[in-house]
């Protein structure tokens, strides 16, 4: 938990920041077992929200209870801990101070038929409840995509004002995608770019395939011959595209879940491209509890290696 | 109505509330034959909203008078009343300080042909009708489920900032919902979850059946066995979806009004399934009087036994 | 205008209003020839809105005046004068402090395809023209009915805070509905009890013909036998719908403008079942001054009577 | 520019208005050539917007310039100007105090689809250009007409506030209305009618011909037989139906553009039925800036003639 | 950098703006080498946000990278540097002072489907980011054109209000327009016009071709026989559809990317036509640094010229 010049050189990328903003970007470069080092892995628990919660936490039953996902994020010596409203309101005092939030502001779920989310919570909870950050996912390509846009634009505004960095998950989807567009490489890295651009400090995507998918960009990534054939070459390409590395970029663990040394290698490639870490949700807590603090650890282990 | 170890036990679980929000829980939690036992049997009385004043009322006609029904919730020691805007304003002043209130923010009605509701109260008329909590429906599976989740959000952050509670009724129904669907036990748990994540501090369902709906969710309850050939393992599995315990989660009746042992049988069930109550409308407001009086009697009763 | 015991217990139905509410439910219940005896007629120019202008002021050109209504309200000694924003604009300065007045804040007019209306006036322009309560009208059954609602929910907070009173026009239609449907008993007294509770002080409905629409209404109105053949016992019944005779219901003097006789005949039944009074446009505006106050009188004559 | 009696008559008819509002009117009717008369001319110029620049002002090139607008309107001595933001924006300073601006603040175009209009200034743009009025169109029976009274009952209530004048161009168009009803006389008369009801101070509508339309209103039109056979007749009609003279209606020139005796034949037509004035546009600045003056000079002679 | 006759005729053109708004745009016409000129060139920078960054960026992969573009336009002696939020909070703090920006307040994207686009920035963004100015793009002719002017009503004059400039992207596409109509002259100058008329300070269009689109438009361009056979020609009635040179208008290059001597050639002809100025994105960034910086120079050599 030191202070060192990689957090110092990554906090200075956030210069138009105010000093709350930059002390709570710091809460998350500091803390847990990579604190310092420039790396983070943080863990998100809104399945419950978007598959339900027996999906979500039958295997592992346990998890049902929210104080459990908080308690595995400390143990695991995380980052943060991202989540809605009502699973930090039902925790966030008993751990107070044990480990950086990120409030969830808006969640979709499996009975709706709208390519859009809900907007269950506010940067006033934000605050109430003690948050280093406030989360929003946007789902660039989708009918939705302006109103989300519309929405981050006001949250983020008022999240900078307020001191709070903003976390920003970018899942494309739409018309204009099929299901293996939606992780193509130029969608990915545009994805992750209109995130940028739209003024987040964290920027949250899923791990790119080789695919390309707009034709207009498939003729560009074939003239300049742009690197994707690894896992590293793609996130390498993705982290450019966050304004060439200025901006926080975190990968989820992919759909390996039943393949913990799949997992674990795609994280690696992941980490050698660059990444500035990972945010793994359903791949810990449906295990059980110490095996999922062993895949943490390892995970951990991945990203202090990248980082010396 | 004494303080009990119960009642701290349950308050300790709101763990992000106010004083003011506490203090309105107790209330509830303190009121009536129940109080300080951590059960509640609430009376709701929005079904002249929901399917108009005669077939509401006229089975028994002193129910056309707003007084009647607090007065039953009185005499018969129920923990609340409910009711919409109008409602409360016929008898708030004349029954103050007599039993807990919940005005209910959002009706729809059966000449309506949207599966939405009107917002047709503010937090504001809740706090001068000297209410304890607000009320809200949303539909989890409509084409309004979102927006009624940031209604709700924002009626739900106003309250909880005024120190009301905020009790939400949590009715499946959509696209991609049958009518089997929509008391599905995956569904019931699944909408149950959702106003948990939503901030509720009381959620209102609908008794599961035995039925699966969502292709996704009925793979893991055959995979993780998940009990669900009783009301009483039914239950037991939503009260487990609303945060393993820490909501306050209550069940309406059913749907047999012609059928009281039926109905007290469903609801030794739902008790025994490890419910924190009952919210009994139609099935009391229809009899006369008397009746009313003496199946509340009983329905309390199962509550104060499980409860020890 | 004295101040009666029959006002009394009208205000005290009231309970949650705060005194500048009850001051000008007083100011109309106090007003004219009926001023004392819990009963009121009410004078409504918005036809030229809803109909244009010809059509509403044509066969007495004299009432394209907007102070020959003032006047006619005024010398019949009616309680109040309802109108739109531009309607009193035009002359309440002129007759200040000499009727009450209702800015009536929304509506639709002929050339529209939409069943809905325009708000096309404020709180505080009801306030600046001296006005004792505002005038809302809304569609139950239409697609634009929540709209509507929510729309009331909003100017009818606001007027209580400022101390008017509400008065709800409310007049079904849409999907469900045919013509013969939107006077039914059945959908009157459903329309009658949706305003009750929305928080109307003052409820306006259509007198109810025999005939029932909604299929699950019929069933109950057969079978708890409620009586509907004559026109007091459809009143009756739903006066009862709107709170038991707790709120204030006029009702209008429907479509016999051509025939006084079978128009006072109406009035009488409407009287006879208990209504508060009548708002009757229209069948008066439309006949010479002198006509217009001979019936204008009968009608008073009537609701004195049935008041004793 | 001599207050008078006229003046004074007029002011009175609104009798609801504060000074400021009272002062603005009064600024219009005492300016220019017909300062005192009780009649007034204004300068229109917002055929920019509508059709486009070349349309406009290619016919007379000078006519590009907004300063060209302002010297036309002073310098023939006309009441006020009306322009849309961009264009008093360019002037308002150089021009300040030497004609009463109107700021319209919204409006259509040629390239749009819907028959809606943008809003493109605000009451505060208003007050900073040291506007008098602010104008604003509605069209009636369009699918937008509801919002568009929503819009300017916010915008008249800012206005009147503020002291502000309120101008209305009261435009029939939408599904029940073919090309001819559009300038029917019961159309035009309904459509100044709501535009006094919305509370305008001064009302703009087309010249109506001797069509009717709604099939409800022509059994009116010939039952009480309404005079239309020549204009001055149908205007009398208009002025009736705009509160019986109370309200100040002024009336385009209609579309004889290459026809200045019949344009001039039909203005006389207007003020003979009594119209407060002419809102002329695109018949005065396409010509060359000599013709226009002298055009001008005749309009404000036939309506001082009518004033006497 | 010297304030001059050219510059103080160009504000003096700005009469109803505040001393904030007139000295931000004067810091535009101060800065660089042309400053002083009268004329200016900006470098855009959204090409990200529209195409993607790998389209945008991988020729010339330095680009990634937020900086790179404030120090392109700094060396290039440009007059301002324009970009969505993202890329200004990236580099304003380091080049804090050293060049005018513009943030852009709107953005659409290649996965869209809609012809709108997301507000992604607000005017509290561009001054407490140091901007001189907002920018915001609409779209004339689309189905979102009149929520567009709406948001950029609001967004200019709060803009004007904070002593900042607005410029306005007017781009027309949408049901009536063709690929070819969406460059016509006809359609340019109309799109100049509107967004003239809407209050903006700078205007932003494409250069016009000689074709015509609209049918009622051909006819006046026809009879007024208005000159559009050269580039001059057509951009000069953009500049006189500008309110004849009151208002600053600059031009894109178009699209000759791979054609440096046909960029220049058009450049040449749209300076000769008087307008204000170029902005000039993708034709620089996505060349090698120096090339760029030669072309630039090309460019401002060319306003240097006519400016004399």
């Amino acid at each position: 938990m030191t202070f060192s010049h990689k957090v110092k050189t990554i906090l200075d990328h956030y210069e138009s920041d105010n000093p709350g903003t930059k002390t709570n970007l710091a809460r998350i470069l500091l803390h847990g077992h990579l604190g310092g080092t420039g790396k983070l892995v943080i863990l998100p628990v809104d399945q419950g929200f978007e598959h339900g919660p027996a999906r979500s936490f039958a295997p592992n039953p346990a998890a049902y209870d929210p104080h459990y996902h908080f308690q595995l994020a400390i143990d695991a010596g995380l980052s943060a801990y991202a989540a809605p409203l009502g699973m930090l309101e039902a925790g966030s005092a008993h751990f107070a101070g044990q480990i950086p939030t990120i409030l969830k502001l808006n969640s979709s779920n499996s009975l709706a038929t709208e390519k859009d989310q809900a907007v269950t919570g506010s940067v006033a909870d934000a605050l109430r409840l003690g948050c280093s950050a406030i989360g929003f996912t946007i789902y660039p390509g989708s009918e939705y995509a302006f109103k989300q846009m519309d929405e981050l634009r006001d949250l983020a505004e008022e999240a900078k004002d307020a001191g709070l960095a903003v976390v920003v998950w970018s899942y494309p989807r739409g018309p204009l995608l099929d299901k293996e567009g939606e992780t193509a490489l130029d969608i990915c890295a545009y994805a992750a770019h209109m995130a940028a651009l739209l003024g987040a400090h964290i920027i949250k995507v899923k791990p790119p395939t080789a695919h390309l998918s707009l034709p207009a960009a498939v003729k560009v990534y074939e003239q300049q011959d742009i690197p994707r054939a690894t896992m590293a070459e793609r996130v390498r390409h993705v982290v450019q595209c966050c304004f060439n590395g200025r901006r926080i970029v975190v990968f989820s663990g992919g759909e390996n879940k039943n393949d913990t040394a799949g997992l674990l290698e795609d994280i690696q490639g992941i980490a050698d491209g660059g990444a500035s870490g990972a945010i793994i949700g359903r791949n810990t807590f449906q295990r059980p509890r110490e095996d999922a603090l062993q895949l943490l650890a390892k995970i951990i282990d991945i990203y202090k290696k990248v980082a010396h």
